[in-house]
């Protein structure tokens, strides 16, 4: 992406977002049930980096597996790069924990922008005090190994039923998470940064008591120079 | 309903009024599933106004269908009477959002009494900093016409499996939503006064260490005297 | 359990215990998809002692129910021992209360260290205030009479897809709760607290920057000699 | 149950069944999602014996447990009385087996009326085969050990969510499985037997191209009196 | 439609027509999970005419409201057009019956062409034998009165996920039931007649051994030119 | 796999199979929740070629994608090696096919020895009437462009929640479908053999009225000796 795209995200929500995907023929890009841990946190923006899960057979996970320095779970805490997301597919199952409070944290360290699971974390309660922002659907005390194989790093992946290509631009607020087409970043960035402009206009107005109707669409030629005025007002 | 009914439902809880609806044989009025995205609002009291959306087809919902006026979810949000709780049958569906933070503002502004769906709002974030009683299932940010097309207004819906007549008297607490069928509301409510006074007393006597059996419900003649007594005492 | 065992309990985690459990071939011990009300509450630890509902026969579950004193849901509340975990089979289902404010108000002054479901309770927002840990699926204001009948005490049981016997031991923390096989509790808490030691060791390792492969699991020679002297210098 | 009960049961459908039911007050009496391996058997008909599984705990549930003669599974296959139906809450967990082909042909053998769960068979296809009604959700080939532990006979129960007590009357039918309470058997199969003479006049009415208006219910007078002389030729 | 399209459509399947559909951005007209009581009827061909389910309040579902000539269930089945097809929204909820058999003969005997719900039927075993298209989820004895109530006649619903408008052409097959918007009837299944050849011929090649590359879609000019042969010597 | 082995799996059924892996420590081995379309085809025996699905974006499935050859559906069609299955990991989404009738009629000229997937087909009737064994969830009419892409051709996969290795054997019969890794093939063959023939004799003397008690499992000597003579018996 543009050196101020991802600027321009760290402005702008997951609905406005969702909006200009919608625009697009995108309508599947948002995940779908997660939740932030932390959602006092800035949002979430990076390239997305994957992980992926399969059922685990018992015989391949026990607890020896993690001796193992090429486990894909540990190699892709250790390998996921400085700002990208790592987003993990679950297949949905929160039965067991997609990674842990250590793991997040050594993340955090690496400089890594984020991760989400479409199943959960164990110490949650942990991570929710964090400086990075991750998201799942519920808390999972159980080690990943009862329900999950870490078996593929870096490849496309389903996340809460949206695709996810590894490069795709991940941004998080404290709605959830959007996931935009790495080609597309820079052109919604600009658009979303352009709407929310005029939704922060029409919030405002709203709020002064104004009929949202010509509006929002600003389908009166009055809303349109009004919204001119008040960005020129405002400078921005 | 009678002037002093919306004056009792803000003190009184969605339980109780579940347990005065239930002795009436009516047990499917608690709308499933919905949460208080402000739960530190008092009571959400209003006559059901509805919307009603069904599956989207993908040529009928566009983003231009909103320069429409006459748009079903904005006429709804411009229409919606001031008092009224504006319910929202989604089909249960949060994929998409059922309103956003604009919609929710101008609801607020016009004097409505609260909004619930049994999908999703987007702008989640902001419509919980806003002082008006706001119930969804969970976060949505996608606009609604990736999912659903808003088709009827003021018809009886289902919302979480609860049926919803318009009229009906709507009450929110910090637990969830529950539909008081019009012709009931006011004796519900002066029920549902007594059954909290009782309620009250009960707590204290339990805080101060005494059994429920017999006080709960009051078997024991000594605990209705009790009360009684108490009830003077506090003058209520 | 040794007198010890719930003091260490007191302070490791729900995903430490579940990891403990699984190394002894347990992998379903985590009770799925409750949480707690009150997050902020220390640990809950106690033996387990059981209520079973099964469906409501309507005819079975007038309100006047309650007036019987060997009411198994009353009974439960009254004889649950201090110091125990009332642990509720709801068959996951939170249409209608487990229980509410006024029973969970009773088992906190009868001493009693906590109450699971895996349905819901009324009166939600009162219990999150109060001093006793509670855990459910979702908030649920209907009476348990429309969905619920009370049949069997302390009888083994599911909750949350978790098999629960009368006495095993239960510990909830901010994640959730974890079922201890009676018989494992002893030396699931002492290796719990050593895990915990050696987990607090990497947290720290971690945040001054060291990657997790031969630290977790300590496959390096140096960081279990590192271990040893961080243990040592912290004379744990 | 009275001597004619069971014959009068035979001939009528769970659908009427569930209709006496209904204006009984009753309305959760039919077992949820679950249907009939030989749905060309006539209808099952018997008293309910039950046995409730819990999740099993791996230690609990080794294949060595099946060598004891007590295990509560095959206890209730050898004590489950000759004409009675065998009624298992498998929890609606179709992911292991309640029961498989041999089970059931000794079920068969013994002379018990029929067999129910709401969760899975194994051996469905030899199942199907056998001349015994067998009613489940969908084929499980796992066995029990895997999800289920036998925990309880005869105790009340939930099989697809209704409420099980031993002795309630159980029938069957190609459509599903009722479950009717044992004090109200013999009025209820006395109506239902009605029922289904007024709904053979109706639906011979129907194909000879009447109106359903007025007829079915019949609240023209001519309805009634056509019905009286059709069963007075009928000599029913 | 035209007066060619039904006949056309009954010669087609619901996978063709779905192709067809989302060739044209439409991707939900299938109704998900429904199933034909009856597969071996030939296809269901007709015009919508819907009846909308809303949950069933008790005091206004008693067995005494079928007596009421304008009850909308029963005046859908006699108001239904005939050669239209009844197209039932209950909410994706089986719990209860959305018509049984007495009713779906009547609609029979009237000359509709067929019946689709997202619930279920009762006596479903005698409806299987009827002479009319039928498609559900599941069986479902119950009286409807247990869950739903009959609310709107002809109105636009959802059943199944997808959309449906009064007069949109529904097609049933063996596989299911699609809803092609009315104003798309006459081209879709021109175009579906022209694929179904083009498959015909592909199925036909495969069969003899042909690969499916170049041929399905046919890329190769050696597919286009067979084709062009076949159909000539087929005179199609 | 031993050249023996696919002969002894053709005669054996997916319980006793299932119950071979659960001596072995693997409980998870069954695809859950999928169904045969030609129950009455041989049992389907082969190696697992693995396709993946992921989530569809709309820019990147549209009706020409299927126009390259090199489009993983169509190429793991002609690529399946003859005698192997073809297992597809649709991530239990049935919302669109996983495949049609001419695809899994190309796999059966090919000779490939079926296909399973935890999604849908479309064209369900026509494949149900091929002579190829095929499983899915339910039929699913619309292109699976509308919500899968494929992804991956024979990387390891989910399948009903069961994990399937390629070159894993899969094993189909009426009932489902098992995954038994390639490693274990021959000695849970050989041993399912051996159990299929005690099952054989446990069910002739369950037919004659012995009981299951000391029989099944064979704890009684008598029923050691009586299988022994039984099997010299048979000569098998």
């Amino acid at each position: 992406m543009d050196p101020g795209t991802k600027q321009k995200l760290m402005g702008v929500s997951t609905a406005t977002l969702c909006t200009a995907l919608f625009k697009r023929g995108l309508s599947r890009q948002f995940i779908q049930d997660v939740r932030p841990l932390n959602p006092a946190q800035p949002n979430m923006v990076g390239e997305a980096y994957t992980l992926r899960y399969m059922p685990a057979r018992e015989d391949l996970n026990t607890i020896e597996v993690f001796k193992n320095r090429e486990h894909p779970q540990r190699k892709a805490v250790e390998e996921c790069p400085p700002g990208a997301v790592l987003v993990i597919d679950s297949r949905k199952d929160a039965r067991a924990a997609s990674a842990g409070g250590i793991l997040v944290s050594r993340l955090m360290k690496r400089g890594v922008a984020g991760i989400v699971t479409d199943g959960g974390f164990r110490d949650s309660p942990e991570i929710a005090r964090l400086a990075i922002p991750a998201y799942h659907q519920r808390p999972a005390a159980p080690t990943n190994l009862t329900v999950h194989q870490a078996i593929d790093i870096n490849v496309p992946i389903g996340c809460g039923d949206a695709p996810v290509f590894p490069g795709d631009v991940i941004v998080g607020d404290g709605e959830g998470v959007v996931v935009i087409p790495a080609h597309l970043a820079d052109e919604v960035a600009d658009e979303a940064v352009e709407m929310t402009l005029f939704e922060d206009f029409v919030q405002e107005k709203v709020m002064e008591g104004r009929s949202i109707l010509g509006l929002y669409p600003p389908t009166d030629e009055q809303s349109r120079s009004d919204f001119a005025a008040w960005r020129r007002g405002k400078g921005r």
